[in-house]
């Protein structure tokens, strides 16, 4: 169960409308690896979790906190659509440039849709998708992308700072790029905990039959591209992180087989095929299989 | 460039035809984390990366090996799909249930709209997309993302092996996962290369001035639920792992604010406020409005 | 800011496990008027509010009910799917047509991409999208919206409450169903109140200003059908819901005025025009523009 | 079957060229709530009616008009492109901000990809979808949903109105306003009348039988917010609008119970358990599954 | 202007229920292909004409044909579904297998959602979109995409003709393979009518500059992949179906450069670059450019 | 299998930066008809072929080929907007004008999620979607729609190049028109072999059983709008392209039925039908339905 209380976590209030900034806020509100993405992600994550205790315990705590930045966002989009201006008139524009900009650069459902309101849309106003979170059950794996979801994230919202000046804005800003710091280091924490009480190890899924994977290929570089300095990393000699192997390093591929001759399916789909004056042939066919149905 | 020779890097003939397979090896070809998602995302870093040398070729030697695994996936779900029933007919059904089956779980655009091939889909008949890749220009972010996409891969395509019996299927399957542990491996090499030659740290972006964050809340676990086991985690106490600090545990938010205002837009959104007898004077100002147009 | 509380609002455990029933539970989990829409369709009008006070909290406070919602379907469907079948074997189906049913009937994706457990998803495995919420700014529609939802996801519950004799699963679909029958309940009323006490009116928006409108054609019915019954309906004569017309009906359109000519934009969109001998012409007029640049 | 003539409903014909103004129509052209919606939301409740006479007549006689305004709003816009300049060179932005915010503003696939013309898109180019429909079966269901719609799309043609001072696009705007009007009104009419003439009644659906639903639960507000005002609403107390109970108010829920142990779902689906070791416990259990295969 | 007749143009009652087929029709109804697709591009096509005339008459004349195929799809799947069984029990599978290829195999929303009637989606439960249609102002590329969406729209149901043995629904296929006969030809006829009057020629866009174009590339075969067999074909030799050229063949590319350097956006952008110890150099710069700010 | 070159086809470096142009080109690279579509397509069209030899080597030659033609164009990108500014600030665009154009008109995502690099989208930024791609098994279908990719690839490059005059842009732009006169020339060439050779004829499929068709409606025109032009085209009278037929003309519909009535599904899908007393008959259906469970 979910209790919503009527406060926000830090102060989260412009200094003035910015219509342009609103938009692009959007990113981090409802894009890729936005709030609404961490907030699912981790709730998704909890609902799926096969052990009690202090991994669920984890994520449950933070997808609720991920919930309210949300509303942080939504709220501070609100104040910066607040006073901005409604459309275009082509004397407004004449006379200042940054109208100009505005009409441009705005998200105009801010506008039309929503009557000056935040959205569960990206930048570019690519509604959210389910299909952004990661729940797969093996919490290494998800941990993982969790980490990834809270860099992205802080990149992000240090892009953003970048490109306003304003600062109540930058403000909240500076308050999330902190808690995704907190957020980063808490997921590779909990990752390695995980591997230190022995639920999972690496590589994903690491229970899997060793003799079952086709193992002389679990540990060789293969260089399909024409650069040779691939060559040079710790990925091409030297042990592997998993500890279980030894890098080696092929330019090209180690195996291969010549690709198996092509379909045939079944005359009534009509796919082209090389039977001489197939088209006669396969309506004679066709017609045969008619007939008897 | 890119170059295409008329091989496979492993065998991929299935023993019998299996309709139903064919749809669920969609999920590892063209779902969020299948095969196309790797080859474009590996691409797409390559493209944005900002220096030359091996973090880039292993990109570029990496996508291109992506690709072919794509084809491979792609000619076995058609083989799959050559021999496999046309569709329904209710005596078929009466004499074996096994065809009824298959009738139910078989992608039925494989018959439809390609008639037996393979499509760009999931295991769900959804169409790959755009957004499931990650390329943000910040190495160390993106192959933390590598490693999660090559994570969730290869758990996939895990669980997949123990829903066949085929022996050809599962042989590309061992070798798709033995080239799964490489990558997961080799992410995992690379980002650990990026921290200790200094191109990048932790946590990402690493160079954000430090004095721009609210650093007083960057180490707190913040518990948004109620259970109490979280605070026994490594991410509740000691040091975190970007160096930098400790962790603080902390039941609830530390800092709170009022939420601000409701904000009060433009009479001409329409929206609805608390001015008393808001119908009439909105009109009225509207109107005013209008008139001096 | 939301708070967590590890607890449920009401029992939410199935007798025996049912991944086909797990699938379509999905639709009201993550379709487009699932319980994920109505908790987002809530919140956001409450961060878009103009106003505070009683409306504004009611959406807040329903809309973390909601959010709990959400958990109980995600909870119930991770157990339906907890001792469901992995997947298909020939000798399986052979003995139980009810496993060529499982088969055919569930999500692969509960199996491959989630490891049985539930995704933010609808019934044919559509994810959840941020277009299926409304947040406008303007109470009286967003509510009528509302009342909408709750009508369909009523219905989708009750339809769904036939498709299955698990009584865990009834028992929980029967508190939804109250639920739904609150809200619908409730909506109605709040619509009710924002006319009585002269926030909005119908139609909305209610202010626009009435000589701006083309008010000849604000309460005719105009027949473009050729069914005859439409003449019958309270649609077609008498006063309007709005109390400010009457209705009318005519058969067809009561207005009308010739398409205009077909555009001519720039030559350089090579758009196909009746210039005589265009391709000629054309190509002339952009040799020059090009000449000249 | 549908029939078409070649002339509109009114007038529409812009006084100048405006493409940006051209991208925000498309909003009710492809939106959400554009026409395309209204005009596939009517035609598929009157296809999948399940009773002839007045209430389906007005389905088709509808749907029919809404096909004309997709084609009013396309024209239109085509027009307001006519004449719009083809792109961006820096001189003619320093000489005239208003051509920057053209470039800015437009839809530029208006140019590129149709040349001039009008998408199936909404204001932002997102391509309209089949999920944003509603055709239930159930009429008054579908009917509140239909009056939501013309709220929604009357909403955005009132803002519209507002950002622009062309006196073309006003008069189809004032047309497309009255039109709404008449249609909100001939809903909301409609739905009075399914339930004046006994077909529906409220909550949808109406004769779900009452003991199978969870009525102690069906009329009390559960506040989840800590709000206080929305105690002081008419859904907090007295009867309730379907005629059948009375409302009452509790501060959180009034049910609760303990969440169910978390899943444990078979072992080939890799996901993390509490067994000690784990890892290696898993293996030998699925090393002997698949040795028994 | 559109009108509606109550009417369809050809039988449309299927023998007996079929949720199955129900489900595989919808392709042809809201499918990337299906009649929804044809009629809104045939549509668009005629709004965004630039002559008036023949060519737009016809695009008229076809578009509201298709809406009446749409509209006949929808009727005939709302049959098929009529009787079709509710859901699932347990006992009922056991009884007939039939049962349980039902069960897999709908379209499970034509229940949860539709209440047995049709959907705006493909077979697959995709919802239709509108990137699905082409309209580009240039009639002899959208007359052979239109040539292209008949071809594949035949192709899909003559396949449907053979999973079906119902004489009902065969009837209904047999009159559109008629049509998508008479359509294939139609815009074939179209398309050599617009070259043979001068209006467009080959390749599209025929007017363009020939000197602005890198015409020693223009005929020229570039074969990428290893096989040998494409040096045969009519496109490797010969004069070129433009009338313009000769083709000629290379066994891979004729041109090549060195890949440009890669980019070095600002640092504020925090992407990885080559510079030494760039984590702290980065950093300072950043806290510079904020200091000055 | 693929293998990649560090190398590009043609010079693709801009002259100076145009983060608004660099938008514009994601069109022809992540859009419906980009170079992604080309490339998946044609690689779709060769893994899914049912004949060895020319026609798919063809296929497999120029796929391999597209994904360089992606390559150049994200790497031309990439330098658009390396030099970029990177935001806002209201003294800047002050200053000068084309500031706010670059403003309003860039792909704000290209700075916030990509750090100044390319994505997998089109110029409106909506993500690259499996749905744009056709590969249907009729290589004479297909290679028809490959025409009519590389003629709307071909109109939009060129409009491309009228929006900008950088020679370095223009170079590129200059290229890539060339190799879409080739490949336009390529698959007319390719279709016209397909027929020439016996593989495939016309309409397709060519060889459908013609006694199954109802072939009374196969050759006419039949006008469903009021023009009358459409009577004067060649598709209204004499032979037909696929040599089988003479074309008809008729003003509407030669063939008609009255509707069928509408369905009657099971009660427990709670439609609207038109049972006198419906509500309460119904409950008592359902309720007794329920007693018997």
């Amino acid at each position: 169960m979910y209790f919503h209380r009527q406060e926000l976590q830090f102060t989260s209030s412009p200094s003035k409308p910015d219509a342009v900034f609103a938009r692009k806020l959007q990113e981090v509100l409802g894009g890729q690896y936005g709030e609404i993405t961490v907030a699912m992600q981790y709730s998704f994550q909890a609902w799926n979790a096969h052990i009690p205790g202090k991994y669920r315990d984890l994520l449950f705590g933070i997808a609720a906190e991920e919930m309210g930045h949300v509303e942080m966002l939504a709220t501070m989009i609100a104040q910066l659509l607040e006073k901005a201006p409604l459309g275009i008139t082509g004397d407004a524009v004449q006379d200042d440039p940054t109208v100009a900009a505005v009409i441009g650069g705005m998200d105009v459902q801010h506008a039309i849709v929503a009557g000056a309101g935040a959205r569960p849309v990206d930048s570019n106003g690519n509604p959210w998708s389910g299909s952004y979170i990661t729940a797969s059950g093996n919490m290494l794996a998800d941990f993982t992308s969790n980490a990834n979801a809270e860099m992205q994230g802080r990149l992000q919202v240090a892009r953003l700072y970048h490109m306003t000046d304003d600062h109540g804005v930058r403000d909240l800003l500076s308050f999330l790029l902190a808690r995704d710091t907190m957020h980063q280091n808490q997921w590779m924490a909990a990752a390695a905990e995980l591997r230190a009480e022995g639920h999972e190890d690496f590589p994903v899924p690491s229970n899997f039959p060793l003799k079952k994977e086709a193992r002389e290929h679990s540990y060789e570089y293969l260089n399909f591209s024409d650069g040779k300095a691939a060559a040079e990393g710790a990925w091409a000699s030297g042990p592997t992180p998993d500890g279980k192997g030894e890098f080696s390093y092929s330019d090209g591929p180690t195996s291969s087989v010549p690709m198996p001759p092509p379909t045939h399916p079944d005359a009534r789909y009509y796919g082209t095929t090389d039977v001489p004056n197939r088209v006669e042939k396969i309506a004679g066919t066709v017609q045969d299989m008619l007939n008897k149905e």
